[in-house]
């Protein structure tokens, strides 16, 4: 893109690319600067929401003097917004963009007039709320409460790369009432986060009023209570910020800046209106709060501006990211009942000691046994991170770390790493992050349990963000190349495991199927068996449910071909249309059956125009608590079960 | 079912179905029964998970003192479980469901034989996690973190139906790391609920070992710093839990009671083990572990009746919950523009107005004035919650009011009342609740806001839960009679919609489609336009898309059918065949194309046999921020769009 004009601006804030924050003080020129900047900046602010007749005007201007007076210490290049010892900062409040985007301008990123005249304009990088592909911003936000714990994923990164830079956060106070952030205080404390500075933007407003009203609370002794120190400020005087930010970077522990602030500061009718925190001003409202502000008015040259934007003159959206460059060793071939889990241990166990020096690293919410992240702990204990009964937090922070170089593996039981996490890892994916989720216990293998812990929704969840790719390994051996595929791949990836030991499966010579000639291809379907009188397409453990079937068919002379679907998200096209010239397809899984491989492959048939009967085998309400083959059998899911049902269908 | 036998006991714990608890007073008889009863409770733990060969010895042990105490004071009756005024105890730990199972036998519920001989059996109502179909059970837990909320809700329906009653919520101590439990003490706070008292069963030992060393923690302070008070008591010093639960129930703040325990409490080689947390006494240990604690060893008579049970003696599940009664008023026509979200603030106003006494509950998470809950407000203040950005929480206090009889409405944005708060919703639904999730700006036409506001996916996600059911309006009109049918049906709903104004939809003659003679139907489509050609199907905001496209296409003489699908969960047989029948079926929807209505539709085609041209039009990545209409345009989804691609396919 092309560098920034300065134009609107009197100078660039700040130049301090190589200098640490700790030895600057603050002149009395860069003191009138900062001031006569933030001014200008409410102006931009009240120009760009009113053009776009949206956004969010009032949190904007009772931030911004915090932000500017910050961005005049921090260590960041806008010719080189990517330099990995860049201090980061995160907007957890993400409808505050009018703000960072001026803030941003200041600090030469690119032109004002840009990210004004673009503004929530579609196609335009200046979103509603804030997102990475606009230089200088390292995380998209909006959804309240994942902030802090996006930034301790940089201060994470930091610290394990031995990066010395800070992450500064910057929160709304409404927001302070997300549960999330207690667990990202007590995770940053953990693991010394001194290197992690937090601030909230108090000015005791939310949508429906003040924020005493509409849910106490007592934000100071929350985050002391959780270990953290407080500094409390005017977050309107730039020496009381200034000495603040200092303050709290030297400090030892991680620290919150808690900033008394005035929603629609500087405006004298905007001020302390909670409407103002998403209604913007009407043209006459804008030109009387420029004139108070005594700024220039270019509303008339932004709409101009606006009006002829030309996408080709869009800043190309972020650059895509690279895989680390692993050593990914050999296969493990697993001759003996294994299970999945010790398969994907062991894996990730191998890479670890085959990559000393990589920035790796595993998330573990306590289910280390289960999970079996013990033996990457035996191997890069560093690396390792036990971040208790915590799935939100550990989610956001696992992708944020990965966005931040460090390829992260976040390992749970499928209901907290799926289920409860849904929405941490949507944002994760927009953040187009590099996290691998590994669960295990999925299914109805889980059995015992029962049905609070039995996920059967992993595929028909996941499914819906765009850039997950869900594998599902069939047996121990396909786990253990499926752990090594993704570790040399960038991209979120979800391989969900049962519980139980699995034989290794064989070929129809009685050979390891998965064994030393067989390379894992992302979109192939495996044919395990042959036959013309029906076609079952499976995956994860019911593969191997699915081949004893087809053996006892067999003896009954009825001959059906078995196939392995592990990549639900990426359907292999040509196996679809082998499985359905038998005319018989059958679909077999421990999964909903409303929203798992037999939806996805109905769906794909019908889009490719592939008639045949075609009938889904999977889990059709909430099964019981038992022991694995009891629940099977009571889902007539057993084989018994689902020969009679083929039977009856052919 | 049968009343409880008692042989295995001395006597019942309690008798005070009538008694306040602030009058009793523990007698050295009743200490010397508790004291007795809970050493014969550990037998019966460590027996059946042993039977079993799975479940959590560990923590029931440290956690029945204070239950069976606690059982002896409160106000629950075995013949009676559901009476109104009884005190709740909601197990937030529901793994520790072998410490449940035996205070509920020893209060009379069910005979202890029945729980040790079916623990953990496929069929029978004793799952490893605790569930209503137990009598005595009020919630089904087992994700941590969750309970309170749910006691929160239990407590806030006594409060709004002046029932005084107590509520209890057992806790564990890792489980205080998960954040939403931060949500529900600020909750709690907020509206002076003096009828709940927390325990937590300080054992300091999670799955991976000292909860200090797995996850730092200041439990008391925390508690503290939201406005609760502390009792910290010996855990296993009856007189000290008498009085405790007494101090607790009188004072007027909420109140949680740490417990100093011991995990494995009562059996010398199980104190202070962790791995007793989840792992059970092989044979051997079990004679030796009940040779210590001095109780009969049934071991092989309970052996005997699992292997003889037989599922015809199971209790019957909980018994359906009914609808209210409830006078749903009139339809309001609307002719002129309107958004939908009002006309559901207008319907649910309406309904307040016309059942000021019924037991109604709206929920609210700092968005009012967007989600329309104003006008409820209006009529029934004290009806009305103001949760603040607390939505796993909401999601979960919402749905425990509507299991205790207030049915109850949880108003959100699409991406905070679907993608957030799913695992809630999931919990929720196997709890078999009445809960009414109303979404509001989902869909593309959140445009401005960008993609991480835009929820595009729930469809996708809700229909992964079996028991809820998804209901689309596609105008005002239609809004009004879902909002008035699903207020008169017991279950879970959700009722997505968009954000912006929408014209009444007309029939071809132009008259109003959902007007005065139409009645909502569960389950049916509503064809629109007859065509011959093709057929469009679409739900919420695009169907008034598909009318313009059908009609443009008219003037070319393409003659499509319009069909309204407004129950993506339900889908309408009859109508999906009549539309194949035109050869050429379209899905349409500002929905992820991989997981909305044209999947759902799709699949059940595949499902019927119904083969066809079909094509599916729908959101095939993140989307931008902008103006809505821009939005469709970048996505292919405007009119122009799809009538370009519907031709191309024709």
């Amino acid at each position: 893109m092309k560098p920034g004009k300065i134009r609107a601006f009197l100078l660039i804030i700040g130049d301090n690319i190589t200098m640490s924050i700790k030895l600057k003080e603050l002149s009395h020129e860069e003191l009138v600067n900062i001031s006569e900047l933030t001014n200008e900046a409410r102006g931009y602010i009240l120009q760009m929401t009113t053009l776009s007749a949206s956004g969010h005007p009032g949190g904007s201007m009772s931030t911004i003097d915090f932000l500017m007076t910050l961005y005049n210490l921090i260590n960041v290049d806008p010719k080189n917004p990517n330099m990995e010892n860049r201090d980061r900062v995160v907007m957890s409040h993400g409808h505050v963009s009018p703000a960072a985007y001026t803030t941003l301008a200041a600090k030469g990123f690119f032109p004002i007039e840009d990210a004004v005249s673009q503004f929530r304009l579609a196609g335009s990088i200046y979103e509603g709320h804030v997102e990475p592909d606009v230089p200088g911003i390292e995380w998209a936000s909006g959804n309240l409460g994942q902030g802090l714990s996006a930034g301790v994923g940089f201060a994470l990164a930091n610290k394990q790369k031995g990066i010395n830079s800070n992450v500064f956060v910057l929160m709304g106070d409404g927001e302070q009432q997300k549960g999330q952030i207690a667990e990202a205080r007590r995770f940053a404390v953990k693991y010394d986060l001194n290197n992690i500075t937090a601030f909230i933007d108090y000015n005791q407003l939310q949508i429906n009023g003040d924020i005493t009203g509409v849910m106490p609370q007592n934000i100071m002794d929350n985050y002391i209570s959780d270990g953290w120190d407080v500094i409390s400020i005017d977050g309107h005087n730039f020496e009381d910020i200034h000495n603040a930010i200092h303050d709290a970077v030297d400090n030892e522990n991680p620290t919150v800046i808690i900033a008394h602030t005035t929603m629609g500061k500087g405006v004298s009718f905007m001020e302390n209106k909670e409407k103002f925190h998403g209604s913007t001003l009407n043209e006459e409202q804008l030109v009387l709060a420029l004139e108070e502000l005594d700024v220039e008015n270019r509303f008339d040259e932004m709409k101009k501006l606006r009006s002829e934007h030309n996408e080709q003159n869009n800043c190309e959206h972020s650059t895509v990211r690279k895989a680390l460059n692993l050593d990914l060793g050999s296969p493990i071939i697993y001759q003996d009942k294994t299970d999945c889990r010790s398969a994907w241990g062991n894996a990730i166990a191998d890479i670890a000691k085959l990559n000393k020096k990589a920035p790796l690293a595993v998330f573990d919410c306590d289910l280390m046994g289960s999970v079996k992240t013990d033996g990457f702990f035996a191997e890069l204990p560093e690396n390792f991170y036990q971040a208790g009964i915590m799935e939100h937090h550990t989610a956001v922070m696992a992708g944020a770390m990965s966005a931040a170089g460090v390829q992260s593996y976040f390992a749970d039981f499928g209901v907290f790493g799926v289920d409860e996490t849904f929405n941490q890892h949507r944002l994760s994916d927009i953040n187009n992050t590099n996290l691998k989720v590994i669960t295990t216990h999925v299914g109805l293998d889980v059995g015992e349990d029962g049905k609070t812990h039995q996920c059967i929704d992993y595929l028909g969840v996941m499914k819906n963000i765009f850039g997950f790719h869900t594998i599902v390994p069939a047996d121990p051996n396909q786990t253990d190349r499926i752990i090594r595929y993704i570790s040399g791949k960038y991209g979120n990836f979800l391989v969900p495991m049962g519980r139980s030991k699995l034989d290794a499966i064989k070929d129809s010579a009685g050979e390891i199927f998965f064994g030393e000639n067989y390379t894992f291809e992302f979109g192939k379907a495996d044919k395990l068996r042959s036959g013309n009188d029906g076609a079952i397409l499976a995956m994860g453990t019911l593969v191997t449910r699915a081949l004893e079937v087809a053996s006892k068919l067999a003896e009954e002379g009825i001959n059906i071909s078995v196939w392995n679907f592990s990549c639900p998200t990426a359907l292999d096209e040509c196996a679809l249309a082998e499985a359905a010239k038998t005319g018989n397809v059958f679909t077999y899984e421990d999964h909903n059956v409303q929203t798992g491989l037999g939806n996805s492959i109905a769906d794909k048939m019908m889009e490719l125009g592939l008639a045949c009967k075609f009938t889904k085998f999977g889990v059709e309400g909430y099964a019981m608590s038992g022991a694995s083959d009891q629940v099977f059998a009571k889902c007539k899911l057993d084989t018994d079960s689902i020969i009679k049902r083929i039977k009856a269908k052919l």
